[in-house]
C-alpha cells in the first residue's frame, strides 16, 4: 500500500512554521508498515489544493492530510475534497452539538462561522475532536482512503492515536505491531551514556535503540516488532533489563514520566510535604510540581524571594549571609531551603539561588551559576551547578535538576528509613 | 513567477528528520517576491523523483531542490533531471580539482566514489559549495529554471545567500520586497476577530491578511509586497492602522511581543514594582514574568499560596473567608492580592486562585473556574473565568489571562495619572 501525506495551509509555503505534521505522520505510518512515498503542502487555494489531491489520489492508496479544517474562510480542504469526490456537504448533527457544548462551557457564543466544521461530505466517517473543535474526516471511495485531521500538531497526533491507528489496524489488516519504550535518563550526557552502551547499540536490529536528547534528558528509545504485542513487549522487557544494569540510577522514568511526576509520586507515596523558596528560578519549578494531577496533596507552597528584601523579610535570611557570602551562595540556597522549610511547615525545603543573566554576573560568579539545597528530616544537601545557554534554558535546567535532586534525596530517605 | 520546492531523501518519507530546508527556502524566497506555491519531498527512487521534477516543471516556472547531491549511489537527483532534460553528464574538471584540494587538505585520500559529486549536466551553471564538497547546480530550459541544492542545511543556506540570490536577482530581475508584521491579540476568539475583520480578509491582495492561532492568542499576520522596503512597511501600515481602529486593546504587541514582555514593559516604564500571590497557576505566572531579562527590577517575588494554610498563616486570609466564600471565590482572590502587595510592599498586587482539575471541582464550582484579582494605589479588578482543557491548559490560559489583565490595568493606571 502506498501513502502520501499532503500538508496545507498558507503559513507553510510562507515559511512562517516548520512543518512538523509531515515529520510525525511520516514517522508513525512508518512504524505501522504503511510506505508514505510522497509528501506535499499546498496552500489554501481551491484550484491548486484541488490538483494536488487528485494528484495524489491518482499515485497513492490512502492520502492523509493535514490543516483547513477551522472556522476561518481559508479552511476549504473538506470543501476541495467533497467537490473532488462528487459528494454534496451536509450539517453533522452530532458535531454541531458538540462544538456548540465547547462554547457554552466556556460561556462564549458560538459565532455561525463555527458550523462550517460541523459541514461534512456524505458518508463520510466523522472523528470527534477532544482536544478541539474540528473534528476529523476519513472518505473511503472504493480502494482509495482519504483522511483529513486538523492541523495544530496536539489535535492531529491525539486524534492520530486513538482513532486513525486503530481504524488503519482494521482497514488495512495491519499484522505486524510495533511497541516502544523510553527510557528517561538525567545527569549523564549522550556521549557518556552512549559509551555506556555502545555494544547494545551497533548491535541492533530488533528490537532497535535510538539516543535522544530531550529538553535536558537523554532517552534511550527501545523499539521492537513482533507478530504480537506480547511478542514486541518480551523483545523490549529483554533489553531493558540489560540496559538498567548498565545505566543504573540515571534512568528516572519511562515514558511519558517527567521529572516533575516522578518526583511528585516519590513526595506522595512517602506520605512527604514539599516548599521551596525559588529565587533565579522565578517559580518554574513549582509550576512544573503543580502541573501533575493532585500535587496538592503534598504541596504546601512557595516563596519566589525574586529580591533580597523578601529572603531577609519574608524568608528571615540574614543580612549578614546576604552580605558574607552573596544572594547566590551555598549559605544562602541552605538557608532558603531551611527557612522555607520552617515557616512552611513541611517535610522537605528546597533552596534555589543562581544567575540566569544575562546581567548580574561578577567577576567570581558567572552568569549559569546556580545552587540548589535540599532540607529535610536526615539532613541538608546542597549541590553547585554552573549551567550554559541562555536565561530561560539556565531555567529550565536549573530546575530539571532541582527536581531530580528531590527524588534522589527522597530516595536516600525511603532507603535509610528501611534500614 | 510560479515556484516550487522539492525535498529529496528517504529519511524525510521516514521522518526521521523535519524539513526545515523547504521552510527556510520558502521564507527567503517569498521574501524576495518569489511565490512559492508547492512544495513535494520525494525519496531516492529515480522514478519517482523524475515524476515529481517532470510534474514540477510542467506547473512552476523556477523548481529548486534540495538534497541527493552526495557520493553515494543514493545521491541522483542531478542525473535524473539530465535524463528529463536529455543532457549528457560530464565530469566538470574545475569542480574534481576543488574537491581533490578539500581532502587534501584534511591529508585524506579521496575515495573515487566522490568523483561523482563532480559529474554535471551539459550546460549546467556550477556553483562552488565552500562549505561541503558537493557543487551546486543551475540549469535553464527556455523560461523553465531548475536549481539544485546540497541538502546539509548550513552548506545549502550559505550557497543561497551567496550565489542564488543574486542568481535570482539578474535572471527574473526581482524588484519586489515582502515585508510583514504580526498583531497579536489576546481575548478575542478566532473566529470573532474574523467576524469584525471579515472585509479586510476578503478584500486582501497586497497586503494580504492572515488570522493564526498561537497558544491562547490570535495573531493577524499583515504581508505586504512592495518595489522597495518603505513601500511594502507603508502598505502595512495603512492596514494596521485600520485593523487597530477595528479590534482595538485586544492587539497587545507585534511580532515578537509576549505577553509576559508588555508587561514587564508597562511595569518598569512606569517604576512600578509587583507582587503575585498564585494558587492555580502554581507560580506559572511569576515564572514567565522572570523569563524576561531584567524582570528583577520591577518582581518583588511571589507566594504560590497551594494550600489553605499558607493562605492564612502566611498570606493572611481570614479563616472567615476561606469558608465563608471558599478558596475559589473572588473575596480570596482579592485578599491574596491585597495582601501580597502589602507584605511584599508592591505597587501591584496579583491574586490567583482556581480549579485546574482534574480533581477539586464542586457542584458549584467546575474545573477551570478562575478568578484573578490584580490591586493598585488606584483600587481593585477581579475578573471570573471559565477555561476549558486540561490542567497544564487551564494553568496556561489562566496566566495568560492574568498577564493581560496586569497589562491593561497599568494602561489604565497610566492614562488616569495622566487627567
Amino acid at each position: 500500500m502506498i501513502a502520501e501525506i499532503i500538508s496545507t495551509g498558507t503559513e507553510l509555503l510562507l515559511g512562517q512554521i516548520v512543518n512538523t505534521n509531515a515529520q510525525y505522520l511520516a514517522k508513525k505510518m512508518n512504524e505501522l508498515g504503511i510506505d508514505v512515498l510522497h509528501q506535499s503542502t499546498v496552500g489554501d487555494n481551491p484550484s491548486r489544493m484541488a490538483e494536488v489531491i487528485a494528484h495524489a489520489l491518482e499515485r497513492s492508496d490512502l492520502v492523509v492530510t493535514t490543516g483547513g479544517l477551522g472556522p476561518t474562510l481559508g479552511d476549504i480542504t473538506k470543501e476541495v475534497t467533497a467537490r473532488l469526490l462528487n459528494r454534496a456537504m451536509y450539517l453533522h448533527k452530532p458535531s454541531e452539538s458538540r462544538i456548540r457544548q465547547i462554547f457554552a462551557s466556556r460561556n462564549m457564543l458560538m459565532p455561525e462561522s463555527n458550523l462550517r466544521q460541523a459541514m461534512m461530505p456524505e458518508a463520510a466517517i466523522i472523528i470527534d475532536n477532544d482536544r478541539g473543535t474540528a473534528p476529523g474526516v476519513i472518505l473511503e471511495e472504493s480502494d482509495k482512503t482519504i483522511i483529513h485531521l486538523p492541523g495544530p500538531p496536539q489535535e492531529m497526533q491525539w486524534m492520530f492515536e486513538t482513532a486513525i491507528v486503530p481504524y488503519f489496524r482494521q482497514r488495512f489488516g495491519l499484522q505486524s505491531v510495533i511497541v516502544s519504550r523510553v527510557l528517561r535518563t538525567f545527569g549523564v550526557s549522550e556521549s557518556a551514556l552512549e559509551e555506556k552502551i555502545k555494544d547494545f547499540v551497533l548491535a541492533q536490529s530488533n528490537p532497535t535503540l535510538a539516543l535522544l536528547a530531550r529538553s535536558g534528558e537523554i532517552h534511550l528509545r527501545i523499539t521492537a516488532k513482533g507478530q504480537t504485542e506480547a511478542e514486541a513487549t518480551e523483545r523490549i522487557a529483554t533489553l531493558e533489563q540489560a540496559l538498567r544494569s548498565r545505566v543504573g540510577k540515571a534512568i528516572f522514568g519511562i515514558d511519558d514520566e517527567t521529572l516533575e511526576l516522578v518526583t511528585g509520586r516519590q513526595l506522595s507515596e512517602n506520605n512527604l510535604t514539599i516548599a521551596l523558596a525559588e529565587s533565579c528560578t522565578g517559580g518554574l519549578v513549582t509550576s512544573r510540581l503543580t502541573d501533575i494531577p493532585g500535587s496538592s496533596r503534598y504541596l504546601i507552597g512557595s516563596l519566589v524571594s525574586y529580591s533580597n528584601q523578601i529572603k531577609r523579610e519574608i524568608l528571615g535570611v540574614s543580612e549578614q549571609i546576604l552580605t558574607d557570602c552573596g544572594a547566590v551562595s551555598e549559605e544562602t540556597a541552605i538557608l532558603m531551603a531551611k527557612q522555607v522549610r520552617e515557616r512552611f511547615m513541611t517535610d522537605i525545603g528546597v533552596g534555589v539561588t543562581g544567575i540566569a543573566g544575562p546581567d548580574g554576573a561578577t567577576a567570581t560568579k558567572p552568569v549559569g551559576l546556580v545552587y540548589i539545597a535540599v532540607v529535610g528530616a536526615q539532613g541538608v544537601e546542597c549541590v553547585k551547578h554552573q549551567f550554559s545557554g541562555q536565561r530561560t534554558g539556565i531555567k529550565q535546567r536549573a530546575a530539571n535538576a532541582a527536581l531530580f535532586q528531590v527524588m534522589r534525596f527522597i530516595e536516600n530517605y525511603a532507603s535509610d528509613r528501611e534500614k
